[in-house]
């Protein structure tokens, strides 16, 4: 095979590749939005034959030789179409080695186990959900064994979402945040703060969809190119940079959940509408891993949108759509509202100062699941030990303990810890970001245009085009660093909470 | 092949199919919904590959023998089992006919003029979508020509749309309709009732979207398997009975165009919904002529839905959701509003009485269209003055004329006339109900439950099992008779004017 028939074969992959991708992105995102509850069954069926086709496709004697072909040619390839080969190698390694039966079976698993996980949560049932967990459980290590039989099966599942991340590297990283902030944790609780009147509400859904528009533009979001959704557990979908989706959920007596959740999905979302134009409908057009993902979306949530300097434009439009439920709020008395730290039960509405240990919590259970030291049975029980020992808290029922996430249920052992990664990742390149703009009278202008074009030169334009070895320390200016981010949090809560 | 090798086959197909046509379904759906304007481009790589697929999973030799083997074996064939070769028979010839890149290239352009369209509509601007027709229209030749060269082309696009429909057929029925409705549509003109003032609203788009809930519960749709979206043009889509989709539209000044839009759209899922367990995820599991469907929805908008006795479950609904717009509104005063009388410019809003002319306008401007004697360029001209010899009426700009349909777009000449046909079945319908049922007693009590009961005995179950010349007969209590339409158009308006 010549080099040039191998780059035409390339692009024929890449074809079949995005369609299939974007129809089973748009079933997915459609069946968790708009689509009847009873439609799981044809979704089901249609999405169990597009994954079998996507496999065919792949998975065929010559994609191995058309990719080698040009992995072989590096000198002759340009940097673009070689990273796309070296991309699709892996995805081509990691389908080859499952028998199409199996890998269908998996996607069929998946989709019945997320139908299921949420009647679990709903009805907070977990032996409803423990035997899907344990055939994923199986299903999962089968994987890494099969990926990386020399390997512990747990540091298979983390490099999928971070790439060459090891228990090893993770262990101590949790400790420091876990010993770093404990002591700030246990002293912010000691102070707690009334929850502002104000906050209570209540917050007309109605108003809450205008004011998430409002949020949208606010954060620079084109409207053209993304839409918002509604779904029970907040989410990013994009198929190219002109077609990306978030979504949220709005609670009557809580408007900062679903803020705070379009913020965080537009981060995700401003990551995929900036990668190069050149990369769009290749397997480069996406986020290059989970935890550099996550350092985006977090990125906007926390550093920008828990920011005092953000307090300015937030107030702003707060008043415009609810002036009323606002009257009489100034900068400072939100910019402490939005910063109420408080150990707590679920991770996505945890604040700032405590949210990387519930990350860790859920990173100890796994490694202990997938390594076979925890059954599934036991979980639970587990699960709530830890929240009493980490957090202080007692969980009442299962849909606020171990069936809030809904990650266990699509079979995302080891993305949890990108979480972590990610706020970790953000703060190191906030402060590489201050040396270069004036960030902070910026963002109270509520111009975040700066912020998003040094992002973009340093991160999204690349997409899955640059290793995140190279990518993150250019980025962060150095190696990943838990103390700039617990030394972050220490200085804001401090001086929040006067300790 | 033996018969069982066929069968095998057979089910091989219908699972692909269903597979790719769902996908394809949810991605025009969604694209026509909550989509981002900017994912056409990527919507648009994704369609021409899943009809490439389409094209190369029907037209392979194989197919050809499986269907034939099914075919000349009726004996020993079960019913469904034989149908659904003969009809995915009909589709692999009208498929197999054309060469793929231009039954791809057709998708594309379908694709793209649709969006045009919009556009163009928008801008009320015909040169816009001008040059797309031409080519839609030179392509629909073509399929004609290929499928049947010795038809005429608009006869064999006619066919498509409703079984067996003929220009010889149509020319009476539409001259018909005209000749005995356009005494009374004068009469009622001169007899012009004012607007009633409650009318006026205004109708909160929220509330009104509650009331379409309340709506779709009162035609008694299951929202575990349909829901309801927005778009400007609003349709129906089904995957399955388990998984229908309708759209409205919602005017804050008109609250009767999205009810009634909610209902008829209801009537097309009802349909869906109702097609027999053991037909869904087969090519049988739709309605079995575009003219029977249209039955349905018109059945449901208008004989049940603009009737005396439904007024008084909808006054009920009204006064719930809208108690201040309808504050001391009888159900005389209801009945009234709801069957205003009036030659209009937009077809989807027109009266029940006005409906079928405005239809009859489209199928004279497709018959010369198709048939070669009136230019694309002449079409603006040719509609504003049929619309002012027909109805009377001043066109002031195409978006109100010739650019208000979308479904020359979507290359669907030959589609009209199936809504002027289905109402005319669904009234001798009606009377073949009424031998069997106390239609309006049970619906002035809100209970629709017995008359989609009927239909679905009737009609519905069947999907696409019994042929149309079998079907309607039966339900319709003898062959197609304009002047049963006429007849009901012409006692109700009678009544309602006084005439």
């Amino acid at each position: 095979m010549t080099l040039n028939e191998a780059i035409e074969k390339l692009n024929e992959l890449e074809k079949a590749s995005y369609a299939l991708g974007h129809a089973q992105s748009i079933l997915y995102t459609d069946g968790d939005t708009v689509a009847p509850k009873n439609s799981w069954k044809g979704r089901g069926k249609a999405m169990a034959y597009l994954s079998e086709l996507t496999y065919k496709q792949l998975v065929k004697p010559e994609t191995g030789e058309t990719l080698e072909t040009i992995l072989q040619h590096k000198d002759e390839t340009d940097e673009v179409t070689f990273r796309r080969a070296e991309i699709l190698k892996e995805s081509y390694d990691e389908l080859h080695m499952l028998p199409m039966e199996e890998y269908v079976a998996y996607q069929e698993l998946v989709n019945e186990s997320m139908t299921v996980w949420k009647d679990a949560k709903d009805g907070s049932d977990w032996n409803l959900f423990a035997p899907y967990l344990e055939k994923l459980i199986t299903a999962r290590r089968r994987f890494a064994s099969l990926k990386a039989p020399d390997k512990p099966a747990y540091d298979v599942l983390l490099d999928l979402h971070e790439k060459d991340a090891t228990m090893a590297e993770l262990d101590p990283f949790f400790r420091a945040l876990r010993e770093d902030l404990s002591p700030v944790i246990k002293e912010v609780a000691a102070r707690e703060k009334p929850v502002p009147a104000f906050l209570k509400g209540p917050w007309p859904v109605e108003k809450q969809r205008i004011f998430s528009q409002k949020v949208m533009a606010l954060e620079g979001i084109d409207p053209l190119c993304c839409t918002l959704g509604e779904t029970e557990h907040p989410f990013t979908s994009g198929t190219n940079k002109w077609d990306v989706r978030i979504t949220t959920h709005y609670h009557e007596d809580d408007v900062l959940s679903s803020l705070y959740s379009v913020i965080h999905e537009g981060g995700h979302a401003l990551y995929e509408m900036d990668v190069r134009d050149d990369m769009q409908f290749t397997c480069l057009a996406d986020g290059v891993t989970m935890g550099v993902h996550e350092s985006q979306s977090r990125f906007y949530e926390n550093l920008i949108g828990r920011s005092r300097a953000f307090c300015t434009p937030l107030l702003k439009v707060m008043k415009e759509v609810f002036p009323e439920q606002m009257k009489g709020v100034t900068e400072d008395e939100l910019y402490s509202a939005i910063n109420l730290s408080k150990p707590s039960l679920i991770r996505t509405e945890a604040d700032e100062l405590t949210y990387s240990l519930h990350v860790m919590i859920r990173y100890e259970l796994e490694k202990a699941m997938i390594g076979g030291d925890l059954k599934v049975a036991d979980i639970p029980g587990e699960w709530n030990r830890l929240y009493k020992e980490v957090l202080g808290v007692d969980v009442p029922d299962d849909k606020h303990g171990c069936l809030q996430d809904s990650h266990w249920s699509f079979g995302g052992m080891g993305y949890f810890p990108s979480y972590a990664l990610g706020s970790a990742y953000g703060v190191q390149m906030l402060q590489e970001m201050e040396k270069d703009i004036d960030v902070w009278t910026t963002v109270a202008k509520g111009d975040l245009s700066p912020v998003t074009a040094w992002l973009t030169e340093k991160v999204h334009q690349y997409g899955h085009l640059k290793k995140p070895c190279d990518l993150l320390p250019a980025a962060m200016g150095g190696p990943l660093d838990a103390t700039v981010y617990t030394g972050y949090l220490k200085k804001k809560f401090t001086e929040l909470y006067k300790l």
